[in-house]
This record gives structure tokens, C-alpha cells and sequence, in this order.
């Protein structure tokens, strides 16, 4: 199976981007992370973006805040689907970030999650990686009934608990 | 190769939808148009996104403005990659659909790109396709480097005009 | 008289909810309260908002936060009349809720309440049911005549404060 | 039946309170249509929110852009359920004046739909009366039957249309 | 010399108007605090507007947050100055009272100062009654030379702290 | 009677403050026209500020957009009511304007009126200056009837059209 | 004296920087246009701001819309004074395109004018290559001279106008 | 070499400039703090902009929030590039304040850094001054290197902590 990139443009950005590994761990996703930024490290970033493809990667996650151009400065170097997280923090709490991310030229897409939607991206990474892999499409078929089951429980829960 | 569904909200966004047709089959990707709405008909939608997969599908593309509902409402039932495109409209001019289909829940993303942004759906669908598709990346590939040519090009003739 | 159903996307919306059944209370009228997500358990949110109307009940409250598709979703499903009470949090901190809450095609209408406006939810819920039973109205009519002497005596009361 | 009060803050507000009358005329509903200001004529305004119901009304339902108090100020002054509709125009073009609409202190709710809805206003104060009117709420039922079979026949037109 | 008149919408909001009173007293004008609501004591509200300049009123000042009414309320039945304070809190944190106190309908205006800005407010009502009092004019003057020399001597302070 | 100012940061905004004229002219109130810009004639701004109760000014009406500046730089140099009329057309539409205008520190208020509201900043003017001046008083009342009048013309005449 | 560098994002932004060069040519400041994207051409962006000051530049001017990361992917690669001009177009119509462009982390700044400021932003050049070249410095302070006097004509001119 | 000139509309701003002055002396270039208010002090203001270059000033920096007009005034009276730092706070929390700042009319412009951005602003002060001075530009470039070698250093660090 193909691996997962998870880069943060700030080494401060990792609680954030933690349970994307919970996650991907979880599926039995092998992953990798790293601390590369378009603006401290760009050339790094870029090199690192262009071979990502033949070093095994399937999909590249990217979180970043502020100005957040780490997803596209990826997404210029790679046609691997790549996934951006903006990080909250901004003068707009976060949109900006979103917008900074997922506002790209024609011919060069970024996928955005929700702000510090790490969780999300390594689920929507894992969606990507079993469109050609069965097994994997059916963890996550599981997983949602999981999530089905446990919502149903909450329900029950909570009308035990207004009954009393 | 697996299909692409390009699902619409309504009708009447079909020529912001259309770009993604052109671009899919420049790659050669079979894909389905629909017409299905999650708040006027929500049953046949919940039904397509169920059977997606074993229909053959591989990417989701939804669109929708305004109570941007439908990507959302794909992706509860299914765990297919649903890529949303928000469209231009509401109170907030397209800002309100991003917020209302990137704000997934979870355990249910929404994979995003920006408002009206049809090709750049189309094109990240086909990235996600690629992961597993070594011909249709070099044609990903190649692309790109057509992008940089035009780019190029378009510098040298804007410093031709000025220059005269 | 028709029973009151409130519905929460996430049993962690509970807080924000329960004034509205102390209001219900307070006019002695039957409620249900249920957690129905869109996207977690998004058929048996469609069955419970189909037999509603035959379930007795008048009136559908359903409280959401983010991309706040509940309302929305429930409304798809009845011709009843459906309050949404956004809950705040997402990126615009109740806005974006808002805004997917009321942004509703023509055809399928939500009524918007403020964000974690759950007791004004009650007591609209409890306006629409007084509408044909004048015992409830004119419960409704003593309790603002309340408001309005309340009012008069915080007048008072911060009057006399100041001229000590 | 009980009647529908559509008040209008401007003369210049009738286009986009019109479709709120051809929409309760398709059901059958009485109504009447005012324009009373908050601002400009605020004791007539009062007196007739006032009066509302004895006077036969089951619904109010008003329309106002800018500093949008008028549903407000009917909400102070009768306890029948009060639709705002918030006119598109201010300087955050409609969204002020939901805003304006819709943040009532606890005890005086109003119900808001989206800017420049007044079509959906219209369904909602039917679907309010349904409540207690099966047979209105048997129209409205055949209605969203409509809706969702013009919905299909605009899928299949679509999809005809592409295979040409 | 013409008194003032404060009103607030809610006793909740008096820390913040108590500001204004001091500085009034600063300047030995006469003021009156009501607490007053649009939507809770409308008819109260109404008739203090209507009588405020018999009474021997000069300026308005209503303080009101959310769906912030309350000047327009009153500058509905007066042709005093009225001077709207918004009140933080809202969706918007006071943008949205701001917008709703200032959005008035081409007739009859109000003047709003910025969020919470009791203090200007209690200013701006003295410059009011100064244009036609000298002695409270020359009061202003000698205030604005103040607050020149602290910023002055701040300027000295600090400069003096960096030097060690 | 004391004579109204009215700056404007750019010849630009004439016809959107051409209306205060016309109302100041229906008072019978005396009023000067200048252009004088905060950023270009920064002097010539102050001086005229500094100048303008000794030179029988009463009110001071300043237009400016962008990053209004202007209303703020006058009511540095004068303790006469500075009313700002924000003009439309910057980043945000005149809500930058706005908010540039109104966020004034402590100790130095100005009075703003909403965006391009240049009639409502006279119809202020005029009530400042009625405050010790009640034949002008009397005027504005006047007025405010015939508004009252008029609106409740146009609701008998809107009302007529709809029975035809 | 050093050369201005005038960077686009895109050759559609070319009428909108135009405005720049002209202001350079009436300073008489050599200056470059280049068409080079952060996204299309990001190597060749890279390699021309790295060897920009040995290449004779003193400012470089990057101009871009949406997610506006071209001034911030300059200053990855140099020390030179980057200024920023985002252009108008994205979901909040340049304001995005503000925030992406002046958002930097600390250590690499970028100055950013307003949306669309490219003669402000040839004006700042103009003021940077000044601060060592006094001849420079007289041309800037003659034009706001001009300016000043252009404006003073202006008020006269409309004082006319309104006296006829 | 020229000095920086560093002033403050508050002094409660200084612990938001503080760091601008220890990145100057970083640098070795002398520079000089002042409080100075566009609105309290707008005469010592304009005086020390007027005569700021003769001073042997070559940057000035200014610091305000809210309506952020002290960047704006300063480069009214002086054609040094003027560097603004918008300072959190007011209802946009800082997004107000950079506009205020930024939407400068054309000829007048001035540069802005992020919102209490002061320590880009002094790396900006020093990218300006580093145009006409090889050792400073040198000092840049080697606090570049620092700045990869850092973030290099804490992928590697991150990379460490997680493979335990």
C-alpha cells in the first residue's frame, strides 16, 4: 500500500496534526512526518513534494496556518492528490487559512478539510488510498457503522438519563 | 478504471459543473451526471451514494450552493473520497457553501476545493485515481509540464509588448 | 395537543438544548428530545422526521453546529413546521451554522432561531401550537405580561442603586 | 382558517413580498398586506401586531432590509408566531439584516428565513397552519411530491441532453 | 442646561454604560438612567421617547446589544439627537448591534459610536450641548489639552524606561 | 444660528453628500462646503478644524472611504460634533469606512451615520442644532409627520393596487 | 540606481499593474516585468528571486489574487524588500488575497498596499530606493507637493460650482 | 547609517512593538521610540514626520489599532517609507486595524506588516535599509540560513520524538 505524507509547516502545528497518525495507524497506514515550510525551507519543501511520488507516498497531507501556503506550494510540485489542513490562528480565526489554502489556479487543486481537521484528512486519505483496495474500503465501511452504533447509543443514553 | 459521479444540487448549475466533464475526458475518464438534490430528493440521493461503489465509482464530485448540503449528505452514505464544489450564491457569495460543505463532522470528510472551482475537481479526482494508475499520472504529469510552458510563454509575449 | 420533537446532532449539544424543554415544561407541553445526526445516522434521522406527523407531533426542533445540515435534513423529510437552532462553534462561531440552517431552497423553509437559541425555539414552538388553542395563547400573552413587569422593576431597582 | 399578515418596512419591498402571496393564494390562504415601518409610522405598526389576532390572524409575517427592526417590533406586540424575511441591501448585503431579524432577547423569538425568502416565508406560515389543518397539510404534502418529481424529470433532461 | 437621558435595554448592560456617568458628571450635566426595552417595555419606551424633550432632555443615549433596536426605537419617536452605543455580544461581537443601531432608514438618524463606547457617547452628548454653551465648550477644550499632556508625559515615560 | 461644515476627503464623494445640502437647505440652516483630505492637505484640514467654532460652525459633517481617516483627523482638532459619513467602495464595501471612522479612542467620539447616509448626517445636524433652537425643533417634528404621513399613503395605495 | 522588479502571478494582471510601471517611468526607475507563478512556475519563480540583488534590483513588487502566495514564495528566496499587491477576485473579493499576502510567519516579511495599489505600491519603491538617494527623494516630496495643491484646486473649484 | 524611527499611538502598545527595537539592535541600526497620537497629539505627530528624514531617520514604523489611523497620518507629512503595524483589538480584532492602514489613497502609500506584526516590521525596516548596504544585506542573509538551520533542526528533532 502507499504511504502518507504529513507535513507541518511549524514543528507547533504537530498536537494538531497528531490524530491524523492515531488515524492512519488505526487503518495500518504507513506514514511519514515532517517539519518542512514554503517559506523557512522551500527548497526542501519542493524537493521533498517532487519525489514524493517515486519514494511510495499515494497522498500528501499538509497543515499550515496564517499566510498557509504549504498545500499549494506542494501541490506545485506533485500531481499526487494533496490534502490541505488549514491551522486556526489567523486575524480570521482559521478562514484565512482555509481560504489561503484552498483558493488555487485552475490546473492545480488542493483538497481542504476543515480547520484543524487533521482527523478528517487521514480519513479522506484513507478513502483515497481504497478506491483500488478492498480491504481498506471495507475497514472504513466498518468504521462508519462504528460511528452509526455509537451516535444510536448516545441516543439511547440520553433518553435513559431525561426519563430519570 | 473506476467512473466518476458529478452530482448536481440543481440544474441550474450545470455550467459551472460542465468544465469537470471537458477535463475528465481529456483524461479519458468515464463519468455520470445527475441531478439530485438532498433536500428535494433525498431518498434518490442517499440511494446513488450507496451504491456507488459497487456501481463502479471511484471519485464523488458534488455540487452546491447556499445550505450547501449535498456533498455532506453523500458522503453519510457512503466511504467513497466526496469531493465538494461550493457554488457561488448565497448571503455570504459562496463563502457560506464552502463553510457549509468543508464543516463535516468527524469520521465523515468532505474533500473541498473553492468556489465554482469544477476543473480543479475534476483534475484532483483524477489525481485520486492516479494513485493507482500509473498512465493516468504521466498524463497528470505532462499536463503540468503544459501549464509551465503557457506560463512561460505568456511571460515572453507580455515582455514583447511592453517592450515596444 | 401536538407533541414537540427536539432533535440534537451530537448528545454534547445538550446543554445548549435543555432550556427549551424547561420552557415546553413550563407550558405543559409533551416533548420528545432525540440525537439524529445528518451525516452519523442519517436514515434513522430520515425515518423519525417522515412519521412525525403521524407521531403526534406539531412541531420539529432540531439543534446543529458547523456545517448544520440537521434542520435541513429533517425538513426534507416532513411538511412540518421545522425550527433549527444553530449551535455556535464552527469557523464563524455560529454563523456559518446559521447560514447553513437558513439558506434553504425554495420550497423546503427552515425557521432560523439565534444561535443557541434553544428557549426562543420553545416558545415559538409553543406560539405555532397556540395558534388554534387559545388556552396556551393566553398562557403565552400572561408570561410576556411577566416579562414586561420584570423589566419595570429592574428599572426601578437600578434607579434606586444610582441615587445612593 | 386564520388569516396571514404580510407586512412590508417600504413600499419598495412589494417584488420581493409578492411571491409570498402568490404562494398563499395556491393554498387557498386568506391574507393581508400592509406596509407599516418601525421607524416611520411605529404606532400603527404596534396597534396592528396588536390586534393581530382577535382580528383573525394566525401568522405575521415581515419583511424588512437594513436595521431590520420591523419583525422584532411586531414580536414585542402580539404573541402569534412573527416570519422574518431580511431584505437584501445593507452593507453586508442582507446578512445585517438577518441579523437584525433574528438575535431577539429570550422571550420574544422571531423566525427567520434566508434574505429575500419569501416564498419559503409563505410555506412556512402554511405549514404553521397545517398544523391543525389536515387539509392544507395534504397540499403541502402533494407539493413536495411536485418538487421531487420535477426534480427527477430535470435529471433525466439533463442527462438526455449530454448524451446528445 | 438640557439633561441627559441613558437608556439601557437590559440592567445587564449597566457596567458598561456606567462610564458615561461619571464623565457626565465630569462635566456637571444632569442625566437620567432607565432601563428600557424595545421588545420587553415597548409602550414604556415609546412614551419616555415622545416626552424626553418636554422633559427637559437634550440627548438620547441607548445602549443595546444583538438585535440592538433601541435607538431606532427611540429616534422612531423623537427628533433629539439619539446616540446608540452597541453593545459587544452578539454573532458578531458587536458588529452586528453596530449595524442594527446605525443602518437607519433615510428621515431619521442616529449617531453611533463604536462598540461599548459609553465614554465617547457621554463626550459626544456634552459637544452637543456645548454648541450652544460656552462655559461647557471651554470644559471640552481644557479636557482635550489633558489628554494631550498624559500622552505627552506617557510619551516622556516611556522613553525614559527604554533609556536604563 | 450656527452654520454646518461639510468636509469631503475627495471631490469624488460630491454627489453622494450633495443630498445633506439640500436637506440643510429645507431647515434653512447655513452650510459650507470644502474639500480638504486628512492625507493630501493634511494642514489645511487642521487649520479649518481648529478654526471652526471661532468662524461659527455648530457641526462639522466629514466624508470620507477607504481608510476614512478624515472625520477622525477633524475631531483631533475641534470639540464641535464631528458626524462621519463612511462612503462606500473599499475592501469591505464601506464597513471599512465605517469602522475606520467610528473607532475612535477615548476621549475623542465622532458620530457616524451609516454608509453614504448623507441625508440622515444633515437631518443630525439640524436635530444638534435644534437642541437650543425651537423653531427648527418644530421643523424637524413637522417633517417627521409628513414621513409618517407619507408611509401611511403608500400603504393605502400598495393596498389598492393588490385589490385590482 | 537599483532596478524594480514587477512580478504577476498571472498575465490577466497586467492592466491592473500597468498603473506601477508608469509611476516607476515618471521617477525614471529602471524597472522589469515578469510573468511567474508561485503554482505554474514555481522553480523559475524560485531562481529569479534568488539572484535578484546580484541582478542590479533594489524592490521587487509581486502582484497575485486568491490564494496570493507569490510575494510570500519571493521572500522564501530573498532579503530584498518584497511588496506585495493583492489583486481583487476571490471569495472575499481581494481581502483573501490580502490576508494570504501579508500573513508571513516571523523572519520574512512582506509589505503588502492595498488590493489592487499598484501605483502605491511603485510609490513605496520609489520611497525604498529614496532613503540613500536625495534626488529621488525631492522628485517624491515635488509630486506631493502637487498632489496637495491638486487637491486645494479641487476644493476651489467645487466651492464654484456650488456658489453658481 | 539611517536610524528607525519607531512610534506608538498608545503606550499600551509597547510590549506588542518591544520586539521590533531587539531585532534592530540585532542588527546594529540605532532607532528611536515614541509615543505619538494621530488623535491626542496630532501636532507633535505631524511635526516629528515632517522632519523625520532631515532627523537622519530612513524607516518610520507606526503602531496603532482600532481606527488605525497613525501610519496614515505620519506618511501625510513625510515621504520616508512609513511601515504599518496594526494592532489587535478592535471589533475585527486587527483585520479593522489593517485596513484602517492599508487603504491609503493612491499617492500617499503605506507599507503594512500583519497584525502585531512588529518583529517583521523591523526585518522589513532592515530589508529597506539593506538595499544601499552590502553588510547589513549580508547580516540578512546569514539570519536566513539561521532560520532554515532551525526549522531543518526541529523536523529532525519531531522526527526523533516520534519514531520512540
Amino acid at each position: 500500500m502507499k504511504k502518507v505524507a504529513l507535513v507541518l509547516g511549524s514543528d507547533s502545528d504537530w498536537p494538531i496534526v497528531k490524530p491524523a497518525c492515531t488515524q492512519l495507524e488505526l487503518y495500518g497506514i504507513a506514514y511519514e512526518v515532517r517539519v518542512l515550510s514554503a517559506h523557512r525551507t522551500p527548497e526542501e519543501a519542493a524537493d521533498y513534494a517532487e519525489k514524493a511520488r517515486e519514494n511510495g507516498f499515494g497522498v500528501i497531507i499538509c497543515a499550515a496556518g496564517m499566510a498557509a501556503h504549504l498545500a499549494g506550494a506542494f501541490a506545485a510540485h506533485t500531481t499526487l492528490p494533496v490534502i490541505g489542513i488549514p491551522v486556526k490562528g489567523g486575524m480570521l480565526d482559521g478562514l484565512d487559512a482555509l481560504l489561503s489554502t484552498i483558493q488555487m489556479p485552475p490546473g492545480i487543486p488542493v483538497a481542504a478539510v476543515t480547520v484543524n481537521g487533521a482527523k478528517n484528512a487521514a480519513i479522506l486519505a484513507a478513502e483515497i488510498l481504497a478506491v483500488s483496495d478492498n480491504a481498506l474500503a471495507f475497514k472504513l465501511y466498518e468504521e462508519r457503522e462504528n460511528i452509526r452504533r455509537q451516535t444510536l447509543e448516545k441516543d439511547a443514553k440520553l433518553r435513559e438519563e431525561i426519563k430519570k
